[in-house]
């Protein structure tokens, strides 16, 4: 298909500084002009490392999800595995990383399922969604000094319900859950 | 279907203090315990209010979508309407509201598609999507000062081609376009 088109020029950006510091992201402030010149009033932009998930998916027809605790919401909350992609990393290694790390499960391979921008109103950064097909139990997992998972296996059969009944809220685990029941036509 | 329980027990987050604040959202720094007790490091949300987006369709069998200029990315960026639910304003009627004044265009009701987490881990806000029916041109636009939109027309069966294109990468907006793929079975 053809990529509807625009005729929109992009506006300016420029002389970023750090607004402020806070470890796994940074706030920048940027002055803003407009296509005709035009000077805005300045903004800011949330700079982060680009993310990845990963839907594992076993061989008896199951997927691999975890129950972490998130400080974003202050709650527990069901998604498939995924992370920070290291500096030096590639988003595949990313991906088969964070499935051992977080649920004890590894995979031969990755696809890639989709390249997607988490929000570009306020940051710049990608996350990189992958399938991992014939998934096994290590039985090992290794949890960052601020996480801990607990693995559950849900029947892919039961997605559709599982995203319906509102159970399953992040939205980044989501939409690759949703573009995977697409394409494997579930 | 049955949601998959855990045996987990929420952290505690306590002693917030403002670490940052920066107009359309403020950084937040929270002290943290497992539930066992042990004190963590002190980690940092990121705090906006809820955001909404909607997937206007016509008559004709076309979603309307809008051209604008992201600073996150610093690119032009394909998307739904949508924007901030503003104080005191309801989903419904933030989405009304964001389908007239982007994309010039309105529709007699919305339907709830989805109620979803932008980032669990960063950030506690909820993110409305809607699907509204029976959208016109009301061929008037009303743009804040940080925004221009254009709007485009596209045909409702050419939706997964242009998710799978990579043209379209608003997470947070193609969730809402793959659950509404879904509800309709197309």
């Amino acid at each position: 298909m053809m990529r509807p088109s625009t005729r929109l020029k992009k506006w300016t950006m420029k002389d970023p500084v750090v607004a402020g510091d806070f470890g796994v992201f940074r706030v920048l402030r940027h002055k803003l002009e407009t296509p005709a010149g035009v000077s805005k009033r300045d903004v800011h932009t949330f700079e982060c490392r680009d993310w990845c998930n990963v839907i594992p998916v076993t061989d008896d027809g199951h997927v691999v999800m975890i129950w972490q605790y998130r400080f974003g919401t202050d709650a527990l909350s069901l998604e498939v595995p995924g992370g920070v992609i290291d500096e030096g990393e590639t988003p595949e290694h990313a991906a088969l990383r964070e499935l051992e790390e977080e649920a004890g499960y590894r995979a031969p391979a990755v696809e890639l399922l989709s390249v997607l921008e988490p929000n570009p109103a306020l940051q710049g950064n990608r996350i990189f969604s992958f399938v991992a097909r014939h998934a096994t139990a290590t039985g090992q997992t290794k949890f960052d000094d601020l996480e801990e998972c607990e693995t559950v296996l849900v029947p892919i059969r039961d997605l559709p319900a599982l995203l319906d009944s509102g159970a399953f809220s992040h939205a980044l685990c989501a939409v690759a859950l949703e573009t995977f029941l697409r394409r494997e036509r579930l």
